[in-house]
């Protein structure tokens, strides 16, 4: 009898291990910035148009075996902002908009899931296609009363102690807050035991020489964001780059595992200026890291947790506007965001003095397909060459603001119009309150199965984890 | 050792048991008919805001252990219909735009899950605040090329031998689809078994004396739907009461469980009139039904599956038209649906032939809140007066069509700016082309926790209970 009740314990024991929680070993929290549930599927019906297929080619997160929704509101507003909604992601509470890690006076800090990762003993990575200093990465590493404290937010990343950041750059390296010159922030990057890489070769010539690294784009291009996915060149330095350097760094000469922040960070510039077709070229700029993050997931499936979610939803985007017949393919048509086109027309109004609207016409064509591919009703033109006679012959009214940019009114509304021919409608050029996706693979994905609080996202990671950030 | 043998197999055998998949025995499958991701938020949000809070009152199916989305487009377009997408959900496969039950050729008919579960020897009940006869019921009992074959789709119901349905009434009960007259249905459905109940009062006096009930609106009343929400009176049949009722029948000289199709046929024709308030009450209506079926689950736990869902998104609506703080509290300060503002403002308009503008602001106030309320810009303020001066004055473009209403311009440019000031856009007055929310609790509803297919909805339903579709 002694035998059976050892027999039944060990049975017991193998019994229970089938339902103990593992802790996953490698996180990844990948953040698309106002990717609501819209983006996601007008990205999958587009791909699916390109091959003349009424249905959707699934992205790589869409396939994971969870995938839920969360609210967004902030805790002093309906619709949040990147700080209010980055801080729900980071640290498990809802703040003011425009606060990072902080509550609403400014004066608790909060410990993010990234500080509690480091503190575990994982080596952590925040990474993003916007600058590094922008709301959604900094709220895991700063603490900060406004968003806008770039050059603090800049301190406390040295302070950070955390393993790898990459991004397009600093936003304001040498003045503080209050618009006074401070010591450069990059000699004290490096004193912190930063190694600083400007772009991808640089890279590869440091990262055998540190542990810690902070990547940037080449020394000369634009520190406020990567080039949008539209306009890129071959040369130009990718978030699906940036996530490869960052696992390979993160798991060089490291045994305990890794936390990685990869935010796609300008699905919400893009959606800010209303301009469909660079969202969802954004959109797959952002699948191509994510799957990064699943080929390694797929290396180490009982290691790893994925999880891919979103701050906010921007612009209000809905796929049909009237029609049952979706035409979403003409899209494909634009062949630079709205940002480059601008540059164009404002190009050609500069060289040209006495441009035609024939001339206009024909850079709306090659860069929008407009007119040539796709039918501009004759209000429409009448419209445009409204903004023309404005702009071009008056020189008054020439741009079009949205948060991110600053357009060419010609090209926005140009823009406009292939939206509209291409079924999509935007409610505005801000955020809205739409729940925010989540999905989930891997170890502790199960947690991720129901409607949820922003908050619940890193609270149920501590859980899973172990993590404490309270 | 043998008994140790013995142990062993016993204790393998309990453990299994815990991993067997237990079959529900009653289902419950609820659809809000274009019940988006962004309907189901704005509720929330708006019950929130009732209490000056700035956070979400969940409604019951938000609760549920798993919460995931769906596609929705159809086999022919972008944007589904209720057809389509009420025939993707009961049988499992896509078809073109306007067909029930059937392939696009409208000659190989489908199996839904409803005839699946007859078979299986579940009671089965249909249930609708719209006609019984409506596309969405219709897909789970008839088998139509066309969803306007509302006589034809009436025969299918007389043949399917299902044992409870209940909705408005019917709409072409007498005139078939060649719009010829025909025998009338009530007597055939009598012939098949089924008593006819005319109101709550009346289906109380038959429901002891047969298992095979139609329950039907009140004698007199529209039989092309229930009234909406927001403009019922005490007495009028609401939904939650057919839900109730269903139960109570199918429960009632059963011992093989049921499935209840219940659906919020009104939240989509609020919608399609771009009418916010009603949407919203439309919406808490459907949630009452869903209510019940839930406390049904929570007697019978370990039996019962409810699966909400919905076969589109209508009207594209997104919470959030610019501003970060929402002001959706005021949208509650609209007392009746456009519809019944439209037959009001059409009576001063009949019975007053010199009312003044004056008269018109009154009723507008009264019924939207508009001017006392809520302040209207001079501009909004002068689009109304044009129209007022258009439709009572000259007496031309007296009305706004939308898919199921005829509306009162006047009524339907006021809702319009109520709707803007409470931060609400629509995108059009038709479908969209956004994933369907798809929430579950209880027996099997692991199965729905990743985005998937519409169709996939009834193919796993299929799979847990064992119901054959194929």
């Amino acid at each position: 009898m002694k035998k059976t009740v050892l027999f039944f314990f060990l049975l017991l024991f193998a019994v229970q291990g089938l339902f103990a929680q593992q802790k996953p070993k490698y996180i990844f929290f990948l953040i698309g910035d106002g990717m609501g549930l819209n983006q996601i599927n007008l990205t999958e019906v587009f791909l699916a148009a390109q091959e003349d297929r009424n249905t959707v080619f699934p992205l790589v997160f869409s396939t994971f075996p969870y995938a839920t929704f969360a609210t967004s509101y902030s805790l002093s507003h309906g619709v949040t902002d990147s700080a209010a909604g980055g801080t729900a992601l980071a640290v498990g509470k809802k703040t003011k908009n425009g606060v990072l890690a902080m509550d609403s006076t400014g004066k608790v800090s909060y410990k993010s899931i990234a500080y509690a990762a480091k503190e575990a003993g994982l080596k952590v990575g925040i990474t993003t296609s916007v600058s590094i200093d922008h709301a959604t990465p900094a709220s895991f590493y700063a603490k900060q009363p406004n968003r806008g404290r770039y050059y603090e937010i800049g301190l406390d990343l040295a302070a950070s102690n955390f393993d790898f950041f990459a991004g397009s750059g600093f936003l304001s390296p040498d003045k503080n807050s209050e618009k006074k010159a401070a010591p450069s922030l990059f000699p004290k990057f490096k004193e912190a035991g930063y190694k600083l890489a400007y772009g991808l070769a640089d890279y590869n010539a440091v990262k055998e020489k540190s542990d810690k690294i902070i990547l940037m784009n080449v020394k000369g291009s634009e520190s406020d964001a990567l080039k949008y996915a539209i306009d890129q060149e071959p040369t130009d330095l990718t978030l699906e780059q940036i996530t490869s350097a960052a696992i390979e760094s993160l798991t060089k000469n490291n045994e305990n595992g890794f936390f990685l922040m990869v935010e796609g960070g300008k699905i919400d510039w893009a959606a800010h200026a209303n301009d469909a077709t660079t969202t969802i070229r954004e959109m797959l700029d952002f699948n191509k890291a994510v799957k990064r993050a699943y080929e390694f997931y797929k290396q180490h499936p009982d290691e790893t947790l994925i999880i891919v979610t979103a701050d906010h939803e921007t612009g209000g985007i809905a796929i049909g506007n009237g029609g049952s017949r979706l035409n979403t393919k003409i899209l494909a048509n634009q062949r630079v965001s709205q940002g480059e086109l601008s540059k164009r027309i404002a190009a050609l109004r500069g060289t040209n003095k006495t441009a035609s609207w024939e001339e206009v016409k024909v850079v709306l064509d090659e860069n929008l397909g407009l007119f040539s591919k796709i039918k501009v009703g004759k209000e429409d033109e009448q419209l445009l060459m409204d903004i023309y006679q404005k702009s071009f012959v008056q020189h008054e009214e020439e741009t079009a603001k949205s948060l991110y940019a600053i357009d060419d009114k010609i090209a926005s509304e140009a823009v406009k119009i292939l939206n509209r021919a291409g079924s999509i409608s935007w409610a505005s050029g801000n955020h809205s309150a739409a729940y925010i996706p989540v999905f989930s693979v891997g170890v502790g994905a199960d947690r991720f199965s129901h409607k949820m609080e922003n908050t619940d996202i890193p609270k149920k990671l501590a859980e899973i984890t172990g993590f404490v950030i309270e």
